[in-house]
């Protein structure tokens, strides 16, 4: 085991993301024989803890590379952007929960449960998908392989840690503001009211597309053509921000060009990697935003057919954003390099 | 004016439809000639006020309904279906917000924006539909006119006040509970918690049936054809309780039999009765569930082409589920009663 630890850099170590990676790191007794926290100058200096020991963050540079062999980045895709190429230089192999590089043709955009041979194809860096795409297509890759899907249509309700810890304070703030039966609550982030509201832009700060889809909803529309590698998946989505910390849900609607029934799409997520079935409605059971927190798995439950077509079927996704739906997935990743 | 005046009843004034019931007559100056307010003995008693004017609740008995011209109720469908039968026998014509008689065929199932001519097949009784369901026909009848829907999927974000005025109260209470870090918190209503989290089951209480579905979906389904008077729409829907406490949100993408674009439904919606679009991405305006609390019409925004099929079309429905979704509706049918 010694043998194989590597020099490992986590670039947004302070975030929330940053923060699961480490948890995750180290539940997972990933070989690590160099850590090395990177941020923004704002967080250098700030300890943080890993195995027990107290680690110093330090400032990003584009000589903050040198000696690493695995780089975990999540501080956004400008930052991404700016330093994926300094990491490759000095010969890391950079594993990026950003958007910048997922739909770059030489770029592999891997979920270890679904397309894990893609990550052979790397030119030094591997995009870890978007975190309302990845849940999906874990739930969704058994029911492709044996029942061929043809169409998505997906709604989901996402937890505002998506958006960042800044993200988490202001809905808790906000909450309590409007208990409070206070006017005037001054937010920073979400361009209206989240708390006991739904809002349906994400993410919250950016400009919507032409077509009237945000970027949120294109990256699942086409994300999951190229992590699925199959460009005949048509997809359309509705992004919503939900007041919820933590767990993005899913109401997904597939058609599927052969028929599958409720009972054998319950059987098939059964026993497939990283999912975990929820199903039992004469017990209230179903998959829950609060239960998938700090879990690593996929949950799927409400698995029905849909009536409205011959070959349809209704599935309720659940999944831990900031874990499965970022910090997780890329560590998976990160170990299938080794 | 005042010779059209009619006495009326209001069943089930003391809940969270009720006080809406009392709220939107006057603001509607309905002719009333004599106000009867009714409700359960534990209620009995209990002071309400109307034009400013003190009402005493009175007990739900089968004698309530002597001299009653119309009877609004909105009690549940047990009290629906043992009360409804005097009060025709009095001579009343009751409006029900109630489950108990939507889908009997000799029952109009009316939205009056949608069918307002099924309102003269009456036999004592017209249902009044499922708050989801009619905010989600009053957005889609202009489309169904022009281009024919053929199939609609549908996820909501459904307020806890649909649940009632304890469901509010129970949410405030968890909310706070759970912000101040406090554990045991008791529920008596939700069978989970949902402060900060989405149940994908409505209403919390009901068995799923055989199928899988709720019977909030098996209504939305089953009433979205009878109200739009069109069985070949099919209709597949998943309903979802959100933190929220007042107004249901919808995404709801439908398949169209002739090809419309955004721009024409947008412009069909605009015009439409009860209907307010508010779409301008640019300026991050899209409908809310705050913004509609306490307004009358149907917001309709992020309107915007599937992509995903030759002909379809993603919108985002919001209204408030306890005025056009209930007692607006009732009150509205009332009116074309006198």
């Amino acid at each position: 085991m010694e043998e194989m630890a590597v020099n490992l850099a986590v670039v947004g170590a302070t975030g929330a993301v940053g923060e699961e990676f480490l948890r995750i790191l180290e539940s997972r007794k990933f070989p690590v024989k160099e850590l090395r926290l990177l941020a923004s100058r704002r967080s250098a200096g700030k300890k943080m803890q890993f195995c027990g020991v107290d680690y110093t963050v330090h400032e990003l540079t584009k000589h903050s590379f040198q000696g690493i062999k695995i780089a975990l980045f999540s501080a956004g895709a400008s930052i991404s952007r700016e330093y994926v190429p300094y990491a490759i230089e000095s010969g890391s192999v950079c594993v990026d929960n950003s958007s910048a590089f997922r739909m770059d043709d030489d770029v592999p955009l891997v979920v270890p449960e679904v397309n894990p041979q893609d990550i052979a194809k790397h030119h030094g860096v591997i995009a870890n998908p978007n975190c309302s795409t990845i849940q999906m297509v874990v739930a969704l890759k058994p029911i492709h392989d044996v029942a061929r899907i043809k169409r998505i249509v997906v709604s989901t309700y996402q937890a505002v840690s998506g958006a960042g810890l800044k993200a988490i304070d202001e809905l808790r703030k906000e909450t309590a503001s409007v208990l409070d039966g206070k006017e005037g609550f001054r937010r920073n982030l979400f361009p209206h009211q989240i708390a006991f509201n739904v809002l349906p832009q994400i993410p919250q700060s950016s400009a919507f597309l032409p077509n009237g889809y945000t970027s949120e909803e294109m990256k699942m529309m086409n994300e999951t053509k190229k992590i699925m590698g199959d460009n005949n998946i048509r997809v359309t989505a509705t992004t919503v921000r939900v007041p919820v910390i933590r767990s993005h849900s899913e109401s997904v609607n597939v058609e599927t060009e052969k028929k599958i029934s409720a009972a054998e799409v319950k059987k098939l997520l059964s026993v497939a990697p990283g999912i975990r079935v929820v199903d039992d409605p004469a017990n209230q059971l179903y998959p829950l935003a609060t239960d998938a927190a700090g879990r690593d798995d996929v949950f799927v439950g409400r698995i029905r057919e849909d009536e409205s077509i011959e070959k349809g079927i209704n599935l309720w996704i659940v999944s831990d954003n900031l874990r499965k739906g970022a910090a997780l997935n890329a560590v998976q990743i990160a170990e299938m390099l080794l």
